[in-house]
């Protein structure tokens, strides 16, 4: 067998597991969840001595301190992979709800009915905790799940795929309803890409070069996360206590992920009475700060912003500052330098407040409070899969919800068309 | 300009224009709907005139009667088109709506609202009244629209088009809001499909080929309608009058359209009592039959139904019978053969009522219902830009809040992460 026929034979093989796991009831699902969770802690040693083998290959060709952190499943880690996978049994079962129900003139009643999507296929990068998190979410929602994790981790998720495996045969669940992509190559993934007829959804989670690739070749709808240009809009209004408060957490509480503030826009007149003391405050927290003219006007020590800083996404204690006319002028920039993840205002004003919760073209806008809330967790979905910037399907951070549709249902009593 | 510079200038101008249209409040775009009926109707010389130029062409060009006749803006097609844009007038505007809203444990309100989706691409064939359809539900939804119709209709369309846009200039709002694309080459919609980044969904209606090309060139994600292979299942329990009516009603009342019943399902008990009854009904409305061995045993006039049968969209009065053992059966036969389109069961049985709704895998499922009611208008959605057979986003009828998306937005005072 070629590779296309070894990926289209665990596709076909997901898809019947699908429609297995379609009709598992909450309770089995929970059951299997708990399950999971045991064997992971009874299997730690086992899970281990594979990460173990993923861990020297990552020494062997010198892979960076971080990225080995990251790959390493210690016992904390697995600790936490099972506490996950007993929260995720505790959430609520979407399948099954009935979101709204109406009548029609001709006593039809109407409903529309949540299901799950059918098979989702993850790509990810080399996080091994990501085998359990989509797995137990996939699983919890209904969906069968292939996994294809990064080839460095292979070992491990492998690992972890046997035992979420095991717990689904204890329940006579088809094992493939949770499947690792042993093949670690590229063309694995290209291969995978076309399955259109297999596979429902691709949720690829990583940088924005393996977002790119996947979005380019696949004929599989794709939801993903692009960039994170967050901005925190402080308004004319804004209480300046609030204001450094929630700017300070936006940029310095966690700078390495998507929901942090890449860049700062400041109302003039708030601007012209404390950008030097809001600044110093950056600097203090070991920001380094690149601003437009007027901001340097107020600071002379903040470095010059280019066009080029307006889109970027630092990730780092680095921070793009303008000063702005008006809302106008922060709705239009988030709307030609933005990436429609997340944006907040800092406001006592009430009619901007609503304006800019309304017109900014983001997942998530926010009220006096910090960009770092979108978050599933955070927001109250109780586990998320991912944070979409498309918006089709899903906008904003997925929980189990999002990974179901829904269909209508229809009662009748003999009703035909006229 | 080369064509790929020109589709881009459309589209990069729909996207400029879709920002303005989200922040249109309801009362405007209603006042725009109903300008544009009002326009409509007085301008009827000047749409028939351009009209024609069409019709002549089809004629020169030897398209059939059928073809010409859904070509043709009589007076009343153009009257039921003007009444159209007053019903969208009266529908409720999805934008804006806040569809729950909840509060976390550290006080933020944390809710989803609908906001439109940006820019629509409607890819059609030659009704020109789709035109105004599509039209008036992407504009009342919030949306801009790029309208790519049947090149026979170019005309027809064009000239639909500038009433649209002279109505929205009487509102201030950009033209741009409602485009039909000029050119008519194939070219035109391949390069279309390539601006993702300015088209945020696409949205085909015609033909399987059509919808396979658009399916398969498209950067783009594509909501589509694909085959209606919809099943009525009579199970043992059946009222037979209430299942004679259903299943002829899905048949007969109109076999042209994508939700009439193409293959009958019948449990043996009800097919040993019943079949040759019920086929002989089927004869007496012209129905030509085709069946399996079991049917065929019951019913010697019915001719042998192939493996293909099963599979096959016969748009016309034609039926193929499959007598089944059960209802897991009929539940197997829909799996495998069906376009997850719309499956019924007649039934009097409270639990097989109940297991059919959940585990039928299709955008619309009835009990005791005319599969004939997939319609937005007929389920209450007021009206329909087309019917989704995928279910991303989507599944099933789609009416103007299925042409939105939801964003969270957070009102706090003060939160940061810990």
């Amino acid at each position: 067998m070629d590779i296309a026929q070894q990926i289209t034979q665990l596709a076909v093989k997901a898809r019947e597991a699908s429609r297995a796991m379609a009709k598992v009831d909450s309770e089995r699902k929970n059951r299997v969840l708990y399950s999971m969770a045991k064997m992971l802690r009874e299997n730690i040693a086992r899970v281990q001595a594979e990460n173990e083998k993923d861990l020297k290959a990552a020494a062997e060709q010198g892979l960076s301190a971080a990225f080995i952190d990251r790959l390493t499943l210690s016992d904390k880690v697995i600790e936490s992979m099972a506490a996950g996978l007993e929260e995720v049994a505790r959430l609520p079962d979407p399948v099954g709800e009935v979101t709204r129900m109406w009548k029609r003139p001709n006593g039809l009643q109407v409903g529309k009915m949540r299901i799950p999507l059918g098979v989702i296929g993850m790509i990810y990068e080399s996080r091994p905790n990501v085998t359990i998190d989509a797995g137990s979410l996939c699983l919890k929602s209904g969906n069968a799940v292939l996994l294809r994790g990064g080839k460095e981790a292979i070992n491990s998720n492998l690992a972890l795929a046997a035992i979420m495996q095991q717990a689904l045969e204890t329940e006579n669940i088809p094992a493939a309803a949770v499947q690792v992509i042993p093949m670690t190559d590229r063309a694995a993934v290209m291969e995978m890409l076309k399955l259109n007829d297999y596979i429902d959804v691709i949720i690829p989670r990583g940088g924005e070069s393996l977002i790119k690739t996947v979005y380019e070749n696949s004929k599989i709808p794709v939801i993903a996360h692009y960039k994170g240009v967050c901005h925190v809009y402080i308004d004319a209004s804004a209480d300046y206590a609030m204001a450094e408060k929630i700017a300070l957490n936006a940029k310095v509480q966690r700078p390495g992920v998507c929901n942090a503030m890449e860049t700062l826009l400041v109302h003039k007149k708030f601007a012209d009475k404390h950008m030097a003391g809001l600044m110093e405050s950056f600097r203090k927290a070991q920001v380094s700060l690149k601003g437009c003219g007027q901001t340097r006007a107020l600071d002379a020590s903040v470095a010059e912003a280019t066009e080029q800083d307006w889109y970027e996404e630092y990730l780092d204690l680095v921070l793009a500052v303008k000063v702005v006319e008006d809302m106008d002028e922060a709705l239009d920039h988030i709307a030609r330098y933005g990436s429609k993840h997340t944006e907040a205002i800092v406001t006592q004003d009430y009619d901007n407040a609503r304006r800019f919760l309304a017109e900014a073209d983001s997942s998530v806008v926010l009220v006096n409070a910090s960009t770092r809330f979108n978050d599933g967790g955070q927001l109250g979905l109780g586990a998320e899969i991912g944070i979409s910037t498309c918006k089709l399907h899903s906008f904003g951070p997925m929980g189990l919800e999002e990974l179901t549709t829904t269909k209508f249902i229809v009662y009748g009593d003999g009703q035909v068309r006229q």
